[in-house]
């Protein structure tokens, strides 16, 4: 994605994409395609149900082969994002072969012999593992956790309060289509049912996404405290989030307050974020510039705004960053990983 | 609106609506209909363009008067929602008939000599002053301190960071209007346009509202830092406030993050809220009961979820806060201050 040797590398990569029919696997397509990958290099594959279905590949079509037929030790990289059992399944069958192993489900990224990369932070962590499997943070960690490296690295970092604002492309074609339905329904005058989400999301604010936890935190809100800790390697750091689906189709956003050990430069702040590969600061409130959802769909930056300090505290600042849930969130991270294996 | 003696008493009362025409006003009329308020002590008033526009009171009209005729010696109440310049204007003028104007703009809310109100909180604070004006909070403000009030009396607050989730209806009718069009034009596959908001807010996030001001903070996170400090009357609160706009028509939806002096009992902390005139708790996980902003639209109450300590500190938890913006937030919090008078 950065630079020419990268792509060049990977066009000499047999890959493999599973999970290919959901909305994260024909966006790894859609990148994969944007990078000149040749067609004849990536194969794509699903549950058995899916055999056959052709999807996009720029002008090309790519036919999805059932799971349960592939050998994986035809293949140097598979790109896994077909849920959390089919990871636990197949990815430990994948690296046995061979086969590097970029995992988008939560299924490994919290144990302790697999490791957890957003390439800009701690690529080089890979060096302290022996293992195939590489897992792919939560999209909401991402691009928050994009944001709070090159502050940490600055000032360090001691806090974290995040509220995440999170569209419901997070929820994959289900969450999509749920909500399309609903404002269909309702610019019908009929009373929107729901299935997918655990209330209407049209219209309306869910302050839940996936099951319950311990201490009554939602798992998407440990998936934010535990993989933070982990991505930044700070085992102290004091964090806590709430998780919020917001009628949105892509993009998710992050208000986030972070207290450091020293005192806040703002400027060196924001010059710190703006000099971090892969983040974009927009913020000129005199013309009221910030960063929205539907700016950042289809971009494969993080958004940074609204970036200011504590009106009291020296050593505390917030901001608001905003993303592509399918692009760094998901497909984008992991083909970044892999381009860089 | 609590009791039967109260609503006796706002029934001989003479009460003028200034700004009766705009979302806060009707939501005010609305309110005095459900009391029982006798349509003949009832004015409507507004600017002159609205002169004889006949508003809704239950099943009868009340015909709207220019507000420049108005004789504020007739009246005994002035609830005014009109706007800023509106209340600089003719909040004091109506004042020194003697009328007591509660006014829901921010015209006078941070004023030394004038009272800001959050009738189950600080009704008393009114002995301090010598004022017949008396200011409505900001709307996100006074559900945040409604949930915060029985905390800080179990464990004394020190530290606020908040994240807003804010209908449309909070900018007026215009911001209504304006999420509706948006809706029927991306429909229609027509590019929404965007005149009251500075983004498009349909399927989208703004986190912005209100212009900037100190600090790189908008001006409706300066009230809500501000506000809730006179509110709870601790100067020394340490509290940042992200205010983003979200694409629903009625209830604000907050998520807060609150330090105390004290360790926290999560279970004690629920029965403060519980037991808190105007708070329902909806916290129920196991089935995941939670509010949304749709459940609280023209409900009185302010609804708390979400209510979980932190998963380090001791002395600091989370909670989701609900409540309709015009009601609680505006019309009904001013009435409920003009029924104690």
């Amino acid at each position: 994605m950065q630079n020419k040797s990268s792509e060049t590398k990977m066009k000499n990569k047999r890959i493999i994409v599973v999970g290919a029919t959901g909305r994260v696997g024909r966006e790894i397509l859609s990148i994969l395609q944007e990078l000149h990958i040749p067609r004849r290099h990536i194969t794509a594959a699903a549950s058995a149900h899916s055999r056959g279905m052709l999807l996009d590949y720029g002008d090309e079509k790519i036919e999805v082969k059932d799971l349960d037929t592939i050998d994986f030790s035809n293949y140097d990289i598979g790109l896994f994002s077909a849920g959390s059992s089919v990871s636990e399944k197949y990815a430990p069958i994948a690296a046995n072969t061979g086969c590097f192993v970029i995992d988008n489900t939560s299924f490994f990224r919290m144990h302790e012999d697999i490791p957890l990369i957003v390439p800009e932070i701690n690529f080089s962590d890979l060096r302290n593992y022996d293992s195939k499997i590489i897992a792919n943070p939560n999209c909401s960690t991402i691009q928050m956790v994009m944001a709070l490296k090159p502050l940490h690295d600055c000032f360090s970092l001691k806090e974290v309060v995040v509220s995440t604002y999170q569209a419901v492309s997070g929820a994959g074609q289900k969450g999509v289509d749920e909500l399309q339905m609903q404002i269909n329904d309702i610019l019908n005058n009929r009373i929107p049912g729901h299935n997918h989400f655990k209330k209407q999301i049209a219209f309306n604010l869910i302050p839940q996404i996936d099951s319950f936890g311990d201490l009554d935190y939602t798992k998407e809100e440990w998936k934010m405290i535990n993989e933070t800790k982990k991505i930044l390697g700070i085992n102290d750091l004091i964090i806590t989030a709430t998780c919020v689906r917001v009628p949105v189709f892509t993009g998710h956003a992050v208000s986030v307050f972070a207290k450091f050990e020293k005192g806040i430069n703002i400027n060196h702040a924001i010059e710190s974020l703006n000099d971090f590969e892969g983040i974009k600061v927009i913020d000129n409130i005199s013309d009221y510039e910030f960063a929205t959802p539907i700016d950042s769909a289809g971009k494969n930056e993080v958004f940074v705004s609204r970036i200011r300090k504590h009106p009291d505290l020296n050593n505390a600042l917030s901001f608001w960053c905003v993303s592509d849930n399918l692009r760094k969130g998901a497909a984008l991270n992991a083909i970044q990983i892999a381009e860089r294996l």
